[in-house]
């Protein structure tokens, strides 16, 4: 199976996730800035899962370039990604609309957990498909980030549970910032990929 | 006609209905545990209903790898099994919101039974486009799980009307457990159809 | 400007309308068979409008397969056809909800009249664009579906003015059925076009 | 990385913004006129916001159409910009929904503003990643459109501020009909461009 259409439906789904979540964001009914300010931790987590979706997309884009063909493992691996990614529009409304509870901070935690560790699931897929010797493989060695970040999502509940739920928060934006930063890795291996290609 | 529009539309479609189940996830207004276990149901329903869109996008996208071309039945075929399944995020609604209760578990099924019959009508419409000696028709000649489904689907809902509702729904996860196995005899004649094509 | 990325959009925003539709469809509070009979008319009514922008579609994706290029003209005449298509779902909701009361009958006769006129507008936009000589120009000589239906909705608005407004939407499930005949002309133009690309 | 991946999110994101809009327009709950009235200004603002997100599409569309790759920095700039068009739908709800108070009508002009910024930005970091020598940077040389709108929709602002708010909306609708006139410019620079191509 080409990857061609594994992409498009992952860019539609990824595409209408981060567009929905405005939704959730609830139009105020007084035309106060009062009643705005009510949506301002809304629009606050509105930006951060923006962020992760972008980011995922992005990392999903890198990944599946150096990837030419896709088994029905794979393919149900990257549903379950995009199924707790679906999930990010519904978390981030319960915490948009609680100000950063204690237990909305700590559900969002839990769901970019299982985004992250879903993700690791469809590396791992595909590099079982495709071999231990495959551009991924290699590209994804020593995958720093993508070990660093759970830790960092386990810290940032643990913060959430025991202090004011804002300093989990700080934890989830730390994490974002860090995936910000450009895989020199992975446009490495895109590259090296590349004339191999043509 | 080409088959790459449709099936472009078709994932467009089903991507949007994947993703909006879960607007029909109500945010809870409280920031209690409480109030989260109130959408349990309605989050099993979810991904009960998310994984039976990814069935279908799967089972959609192996039919027409072997189909080069369509006409304007084919074409309506298509429009009215995601029909029935953009009814999906509807039936899903009332049965999550109702925690399983006697009639939308009956609707829900009712619902799965309409795709099952929808699909079937597809599938024989591209058969009879492409004629029987095509891929496609001999890659279905003996559709077990084709047959089986409505058979559980039907006996699903005469639990849910006769025992506890949930009972159907176990008949319905069953169906999905069925399908999740991945469709050996169609991967098979893709793979005996690509090099006629190459 | 190629077509490609015009269809692409189109198909985007089209099998967005025709999911988003189903979110106008009150998921019913109740677990009763008494609840769910409220949500027959918008169930009806949401049959009515998914295939209209079936029918829309297919038009479109007919029109544009003997279409090469297009100029800003086509483009900004394809977006006010997507305009009207998109107030479908409010229209829609309004007489589901209302149960084919007087207002929303006319309504939706109004907004099926102006998709149809913006259709006619981008069809004669292209038609200007490409020459009167154009495989499109010749298919749409004797165009007696787009003269017809216009004067239908009229009909269909009158009847629900004067008339009980279900009378209006016998005309609107008239004017669908006319158009699900497939448009042989086109089929044929497409059939004389293709061998002069090859 | 090539472009095409990159433009079919775009176009996917701005169709769903597009279309998800009018869900803004809540669907009145009496078959009256007055109750239709009611939603008159949320039309007249979802009419306008379409109008700005066709003319964002257009000129996204026009810009990718000279650029062949894109790096990190002009992904992230495109999500940028699609963050603020993404939140079109909620100014839009909340002016419609207040007909045009102040407060709305000032959150309105400053979304346009931070989407006209976000373009600029978008546009250097594309002329950045090309070279001021590429066919973007001449396009642009003069960019008068560019470096009028954010005047206009300040003094829009600044009108909604200090007169009655619907003096702003007139500027806001100024601006839109300036872009509506085809960009001849980016025109003839893609014109120039394709011979070089092929």
């Amino acid at each position: 199976m080409r990857t061609s259409r594994l992409e498009a439906f992952s860019d539609g789904v990824l595409a209408i996730i981060i567009t929905i979540m405005v939704l959730e964001l609830k139009v105020p009914h007084e035309p106060t800035l009062e009643a705005l300010r009510g949506s301002a931790t809304g629009f606050l987590t509105y930006l951060l899962s923006f962020v992760y979706i972008g980011i995922y997309w992005n990392n999903h884009h890198h990944m599946f370039h150096v990837v030419e063909h896709v088994d029905g493992t794979v393919l149900w691996a990257n549903l379950h990604l995009l199924f707790w990614l679906s999930l990010l529009p519904f978390t981030t409304g319960w915490m948009g609309e609680n100000h950063f509870a204690r237990w909305p901070t700590m559900l969002y935690g839990a769901n970019l957990l299982a985004c992250a560790i879903a993700f690791t699931v469809l590396q791992a897929s595909i590099i079982r498909h495709c071999g231990r010797q495959g551009a991924l493989a290699q590209a994804v060695a020593s995958d720093l980030k993508g070990k660093i970040s759970p830790a960092i999502y386990f810290a940032g509940m643990a913060c959430a549970w025991f202090l004011p739920a804002w300093t989990g928060m700080a934890f989830f934006v730390l994490a974002a910032l860090i995936w910000l930063v450009p895989d020199r890795r992975m446009e490495r291996a895109i590259r090296a990929h590349e004339p191999g290609q043509g």
